[in-house]
């Protein structure tokens, strides 16, 4: 395993190298090869060519680039990129000890040049992954033709898998972020007015966002009673109704995911009673997540403490892990034996609604320490109150 | 050809419905299927999921919509979503006479239901145009197991033909983009300091897009006299050397680009002359630029003026149409005989490169307008001086 580990030009990959040699056996990959900007952000260490920053950007074709690990070693680990690239990529040290460069930019070209390199180091009988759920269906139309012999399957478990446990340097960012989120969702919340859209609020939280050096991506806008949550021109929040905001930016290309609920004057007693709710449970969940324990037990346990809660009928608990990718492991679902580890991140969503009061909902972000978990956003006790 | 283009319920579709529905019968299309968020955007008038800002959502697959629509008539076109979205549809008046809804908020259930409705509706063996660099390779699988009688060729050709001609609507906010773009490059190159790596001043320009509300796309950063333009904390502008900043940055989902050179200190007579080329080249390409004057001619125009300019061939001349897409229709090279139109939108790249100073580059976003062209970004005679 040690020389399998080793990329000779005395570079380190900023990934747990081990695990994810494991994970190409336990899934019997001949070589991983991917292709997303968030993977390639994970197995470089941060690198992405700068235009990679969205989609549809080149005529006809979408910008890409392929990293590919072979399950032989590291050391025979190689990226293709557009012309010029490899200069960029030695400029930003990465660890990567070969690079090719597609004759020009369009995606095809570069699909193209992985073909040759894969020809070239007798990979064109191998067993492949890649990520299907995001490869460009042209770039696989052309693998596929041109490597009649390779068998295909799925690189997302295994990139899944490797990325489940956080390092330390991922969770500072995390914490961070997460911190700036809820600082401008209780900006937003406690500054509210009567008969502000939901549109409004939304572009609010992109504001304080954008003023924290948080890049938004959404904002869901609820304002009870109603459950809809799409941020609407023809919604607003009104005097003695709760509001939730159920925001994502991105740190670093990390995802936090955030919701708190506040009210617009005094809640009623029904809202108190849905928000303790969403602590009760909250409580109930954290309680029990730590190293060793299953998805399936954790999810059991929110729906026992449900079962046996007062108004139990109208609660709900959603987890999910989270990173780069929004919903990414631990997956936490009834069916799911796996054991949570130390470094896992969870989203964790509690939420009430009643057709009188509206949906109440706070989501959490949690790590998985070696005692326990510690809640990277810990709530306040009281209502976000706007106009007292 | 107007019953084809009535929706039904009152509401008007808010492209050009006329040249859509032509250049399905160009292409020879059944149906147009689209889903990425550029296009959905566009074909809505603004419309998509909250959720749906950035790739790499969900659990091991993507979030994903379908917008249907059959060269028969606008009256039959209709959008697949995710569970509820339906809603969310009709609450954002969205013009769409129907909306259909995946089981799941997964890609393959979005397509499962996508198949269902090309059955019910007798299009499970007709010409079906789908977007190929950008579907999914996993969803092109499906739909192409599910629907084996059916023809996919590419839309990306029909979307960019359709985008061509701007709207005022467009054109008023990639006005309103570009000069907030052009305002954030003159801020961060007027004051620059000696020493100030390429990296810090990539992010200077994030922050100056954001406090202007643009979303940051990215900006390549290029210190003189190197060519390289990749943000790097190893590379900084310093005294006597010019800088190029070449940005984009997102306004309403439209893409706005610039380009400009900037001197830290007084620049050289050798760098004048280098920036008086990118003028003297942007002049010349702006005398031809009207409707009807070929993409070829433009392009040869340029590098004629090259051909016979002292330090032409240090020169080079870049042009291609820019809107929700970063390299769209008009593509501007010699193998084009498409002749501009009015409306249609240029990004122009002037820039002249010699190892004493480096690269500078000017680049200007250009409406063609009824009489000519506008400059969007009009350049300001003198150089950016930081430090002087």
């Amino acid at each position: 395993m040690e020389g399998a580990l080793e990329v000779k030009n005395g570079r380190q990959p900023p990934f747990d190298g081990a695990r994810l040699l494991a994970l190409l056996d336990q899934y019997d990959i001949d070589l991983l090869l991917v292709s997303t900007r968030h993977n390639t952000r994970y197995l470089t260490g941060g690198y992405y060519y700068p235009l990679y920053m969205w989609d549809a950007h080149a005529r006809r074709t979408q910008y890409l680039s392929f990293l590919g690990i072979p399950r032989g070693g590291l050391g025979d680990s190689f990226f293709v990129g557009r012309p010029g690239e490899t200069e960029v990529i030695r400029e930003a040290d990465v660890w990567l000890p070969q690079c090719y460069e597609g004759e020009k930019i369009a995606s095809l070209s570069i699909a193209a040049k992985a073909v040759e390199v894969l020809k070239q180091r007798s990979l064109d009988s191998a067993r492949i992954a890649v990520e299907l759920p995001s490869l460009p269906a042209d770039v696989f139309e052309l693998l596929k033709a041109q490597l009649p012999q390779v068998e295909f399957v799925d690189a997302v478990p295994i990139m899944d898998g490797l990325r489940a446990v956080k390092r330390p340097d991922e969770i500072q960012r995390i914490r961070e972020g997460t911190r700036k989120n809820q600082e401008a969702l209780a900006a937003v919340l406690t500054s509210g007015r009567d008969g502000a859209t939901t549109a409004e609020i939304a572009d609010r939280v992109a504001t304080e966002f954008r003023e924290r050096g948080l890049h938004f991506l959404y904002a869901l806008v609820c304002a009870g009673p109603s459950y809809f949550r799409a941020p609407s021109v023809k919604r607003s929040w009104k005097r003695g109704h709760i509001l939730h905001i159920d925001a994502g930016a991105m740190i670093g290309g990390y995802i936090v995911e955030l919701c708190r609920t506040g009210c617009l004057g005094k809640p009623s007693r029904s809202a108190d009673d849905l928000l303790q709710g969403c602590r009760d449970l909250e409580s109930a969940a954290t309680q029990v997540l730590r190293p060793g324990i299953t998805a399936a037990s954790v999810q059991r346990t929110a729906e026992a403490f449900l079962a046996d809660y007062p108004l139990g009928s109208h609660g709900k608990f959603i987890a999910h892990g989270i990173g780069l990718v929004h919903h990414e492991d631990p997956v936490i679902e009834k069916s799911s034996d796996v054991p949570l580890e130390e470094g896992n991140l969870l989203s964790i969503e509690m939420e009430f609604k009643t057709p009188e009061v509206g949906h109440v909902k706070i989501e959490d972000m949690v790590l998985i320490t070696r005692g326990g978990n510690e809640i990277l956003s810990p709530g306040e006790e009281n209502w976000y109150i706007s106009n007292p």
